[in-house]
């Protein structure tokens, strides 16, 4: 009834394969040595940021709650222990776990994922009498593997002891699929223990793709009793039952944690996107801040030298606001897709909105703090990087610090969007607005900024998840992270939003009226706009509308473009199938690339080819021959 | 033996399509009014500009002799007609006159172009006895013509009365070539009078082309006496004449201005170009400044503010020494030429060279001059260029006020170049070290740097010279160039130095190794090189070396790369041609465009296509078997 190991690595190697895994495998020694590292620095920050917060007691305590709840769902440790675990936690979460959503979601929504007991059912031809790793044992459970205790298994943490887990009452040998977890060594955490918790929190875990590897590695059962008094143990409340209240305007590309589009069609009609229909990215259950309680900590590395209130932030600083896009650099990545699977939500050209956000600048903050422009301590300290935490830990995010003190920049430790407090949603009560860059810097609910040599520590900044892979990258298996470079501004992009894609025109209109938007990283003007309805063939100019009169090099938002087309003459009959695309051209004359293989990337980010959008002729009926 | 007046249109159509001016043509009235304008702002500037610099007497003085040289040729005219025409000189000088030197070369070097009598003899077959428009004569030279005194043509200035200049002795109407002078209205100094000074100036004439389009518009003669007059008034001493002598290393591209490329094959050699093989790029012949009297003058729009000595540039401000690419924004036109006919100088991908620039930083210098990064007036004067002018008039090129006050910009007032003070060639004794941009705003022998409201004047910032142009746009007329956006930050770059187009590769050595350069605009570090030897099927990443190490997002020097590739088992035939490509990713995501189709532009620049260079496979017989 027990698979012999090499059968267990067939089984688990076809269900990593239609799970779309081969491609992404393990991460290399380099990664985990480097956990290695972080781990030990984080726990180091803890201790000597604890240290440093010492006259600041708010702030431990801001701090120390939070790890609490990050790990509460363990339940049963010593505070000592959840205070080491907290740094382990931190320190571990590099990988991208929570950035495999995109085959989630097309599973989880319709189906519910299947019980891996009736996979294991299902895929295993029971063996003879074999062993298990964990050892010889006589008694079997109804599906042929032997029972553990949770004290055996707790013993099994290390490659060199095999690494086990458990979910609900199976037990699962991990050692090898530590190496090809998208999510990197975070799994870790669960080593020798119970991943439920971990997986109510990422719940892109419930596909039946995760699930067929699971039962692939199955080799055991917990004991009755003992699986009912760890499930006593442990709270599954759903994570994401405190998210918002939404209206599902956009297309929902995840539910939990929650990411949808704006409302394309609507794009053109909206300079400013209107706050309910401004696109939402989470990795995490939105936190909720109590605004009066909130304190913003700045930093030079793990020491802690200035909280603010958000009353503080207005009052002591001088408020800035003007229009941001904010872009997710995974906005068109449905297009990669269709050259070659990619990871990640698959989002249409959608997410993008454009806020008025207000705030004071991070360079404000920054001088005050002693790190302005002029500081000599930003060249002797080796200062390149300011860093930005949220709440929703582990997320933080980083940029370089020319960005952070250039008066050019323009980086806003944000409080308003459109006019009034951001909400919850958006990254309320403070939430940075990195201009120029991909979303994933302009970190929500920040509460703590620190000037650091190195980069941020999370997997959204140094892991996969935001870096510049080439096109000939097939797999992430041997490459190191470190190697590729993390990405910060975005390049020049634009999309066609009206028509949409399988509309149909009246072929007696004899021209297209095309709408979209353009946009590029830097501040960086959009100068140009071409659209084709031929598929490229010919071009014309598009008229440049709102965003086109923005200051030179300080374009944050995007530029409306609109073009009137005339449909070429030997095209227009029913039933032709119009390929329109449009391309544009920022003030560095840097151009869209033609097509999307020359920009494909593992991770299905910046896609930035030129556009297309599929419209069919017909001949539209009067619908009233007297009108 | 006079053609009619269609006839002559004829003949000049098919010049200048023979010319490649087809598609260049005219100019509209926008720019002429435009051009209106600044004649008139120009006389402003150097009336208040006399004023203002009456403290500094020795600064007018400086700016008087140079008005007087530049129209010495001119000869004969009373001091104050001299002040008048210098303005109108800078005014005018507004379209690309000297930026249609490219198959200029292409004819010179070698054949000497043709006397336009030789080609009227050839080209005309004489008609019964005509009039041309200048009158009803009896008295015919050799040729056929009617002849004309001096004063006859002067009276000729205006389109309403035609437009008459003499070349040499012969008589042309170039009222209806105006509009297609690819310098435009610059022509128009000349009106009534003769252009030989001029065209010694701007020797790129010297074509068969131009000879043929003169030709087409001959009406008449000058009287033998008169032209004797005439000839023995204009100085034609050649302008070039005092040019710093040169190796001419590398490609040639013209003589007069002189223009040549760094050697192609030797920059993976040298990160830090030698002096003798930086490429040159003048506009005009090389002025000669004497270093003791050198001032350099700060302005604010026409009110000059400070004057400052190369001593002073040295004692007074901190200096700052690092690498920069200078790139011509027309490096790798030839490529696009084999798309289409493009205007300008046939540069293969070696117009582009790196020096250590050494000076003050421009911040430093706006600062002592009470325009700071703080300072209030910048924002309240509305100030969002800052100019610099050259001693050779009419040359100015400007950078947005970001560029120059930030930081991070890194402008130099540069008075050395690898170290020692700036050749005369390279633009001493000061040069700007526009970081990032096009050469053409790095402007050499600097002697007036203006905070100003608006662009620089010149044809090379306001006029078509170097703006972006869309693949479209196949003719200038009509259009006008403030509708198109200047060029400042190039967009990420590459090329292939080695091995060059035409060379052999032994077939049994089974790979082949490349080298070369990458570059992006605004510091964009470069990320990564893709190369493929069969033509972009596959690609492999290349070895980033020197140039790789830059600070970030302060990239100012190019990037070198190698890469050993193999080539693919199909192709390892003797005689197989091989389609070696490269691509460079910059720091901001942005990828080269694939095909050279989609950034052709009718200037030929910022050509950024993938770079493809054609090898042979061949064996190799082995020279000495005891080897």
């Amino acid at each position: 009834m027990v698979l012999t190991t090499a059968r267990r690595g067939l089984l688990l190697g076809s269900a990593l394969r239609r799970a779309g895994f081969a491609q992404t495998a393990r991460f290399t020694n380099g990664v985990r040595n480097n956990a290695r590292t972080l781990a030990r620095s984080n726990l180091g920050v803890l201790g000597s940021g604890a240290r440093g917060l010492a006259s600041y007691g708010e702030s431990t305590n801001h701090r120390g709650p939070k790890a609490d709840r990050g790990l509460g769902g363990l339940g049963g440790l010593g505070s000592g222990t959840i205070a080491a675990l907290a740094g382990l936690a931190t320190a571990l979460s590099l990988g991208a776990l929570s950035l495999i959503q995109p085959d989630t979601v097309a599973q989880t929504e319709g189906n519910a994922p299947p019980n891996p007991d009736d996979l294991v059912k299902k895929a295993q031809v029971p063996g003879p009498n074999e062993c298990a790793p964990g050892g010889n044992r006589a008694q079997r459970c109804p599906l042929g593997f032997p029972y553990f205790s949770r004290k055996e298994v707790s013993k099994h943490k290390h490659a060199e002891d095999r690494i086990y887990v458990t979910y609900k009452d199976g037990v699962y040998d991990v050692t090898e699929f530590v190496n090809m977890h998208p999510g990197g060594e975070r799994i870790l955490l669960a080593a020798g223990s119970a991943i439920d918790p971990y997986w109510a929190m990422y719940q892109q875990h419930s596909t039946r793709q995760v699930m067929e590897i699971l039962a692939s590695l199955r080799i055991g059962t917990l004991y009755e009793h003992e699986f009912k008094e760890l499930e006593a143990s442990i709270s599954l409340d759903d994570p994401f039952a405190n998210d918002p209240p939404r209206a599902n305007l956009g297309a929902v590309r995840c539910q939990k944690p929650y990411n949808s589009e704006t409302v394309i069609e609507l794009i053109p009609d909206n300079y400013i996107t209107p706050i309910p229909m401004h696109y939402k990215r989470h990795h995490h259950p939105v936190p909720q801040a109590n605004e009066a309680d909130f304190r913003l900590v700045l930093a030079f590395e793990d020491a802690n030298i200035l909280q603010v209130s958000t009353e503080d932030l207005r009052s002591r600083f001088k408020k800035h606001e003007f229009p941001v896009t904010l872009q997710c650099a995974g906005n068109r990545r449905q297009e990669l897709n269709k050259v070659a699977p990619v990871q990640g939500l698959e989002w249409d050209c959608g997410a993008i909105s454009t806020a008025v956000w207000g705030g004071c600048l991070l360079r404000d903050v920054l001088e005050f703090t002693g790190f302005g422009d002029e500081s000599a301590l930003i060249e002797r300290a080796g200062v390149k990087h300011i860093c930005f935490e949220g709440l929703d830990k582990p997320y933080d995010a980083s940029i370089p610090i020319d960005k952070a003190l250039s008066k050019f920049g323009d980086v806003l430790v944000a409080y308003e969007m459109n006019g009034a407090p951001i909400p919850r949603e958006h990254g309320g009560p403070v939430r940075i607005i990195v201009p120029g860059h991909l979303a994933a810097r302009s970190v929500k609910w920040c509460e703590r900024i620190t000037a650091s040599k190195g980069e941020g520590h999370s997997g959204w900044q140094r892991g996969i998840a935001y870096k510049g892979a080439p096109a000939y990258m097939r797999t992430f298996d041997g490459v190191d992270p470190e190697t590729l470079t993390s990405v910060q501004e975005l390049p020049v992009n634009s999309a066609i939003c009206l028509p949409r894609p399988g509309s149909t025109v009246d072929v007696d209109d004899g021209s297209v009226t095309l709408k979209g938007w353009a946009w590029s990283g830097g501040g960086r003007n959009i100068i140009r706009v071409d659209v084709s309805v031929d598929g490229g063939k010919t071009w014309q100019g598009a008229d440049l509308g709102r965003g086109a009169e923005q200051g030179q090099n300080r374009a944050w938002a995007w530029t409306f473009w609109e073009a009137e087309v005339d449909i070429p003459p030997e095209l227009r009959k029913p039933g032709v199938e119009l390929d329109i695309c449009c391309r544009a051209v920022d003030v560095s004359m840097n151009h869209q690339p033609e097509r999307p293989e020359a920009v494909w990337n593992l991770r299905g980010i910046m896609n930035n080819s030129y556009h297309h959008v599929a419209v069919t002729l017909v001949r539209e009926e009067e619908d009233n021959e007297d009108a």
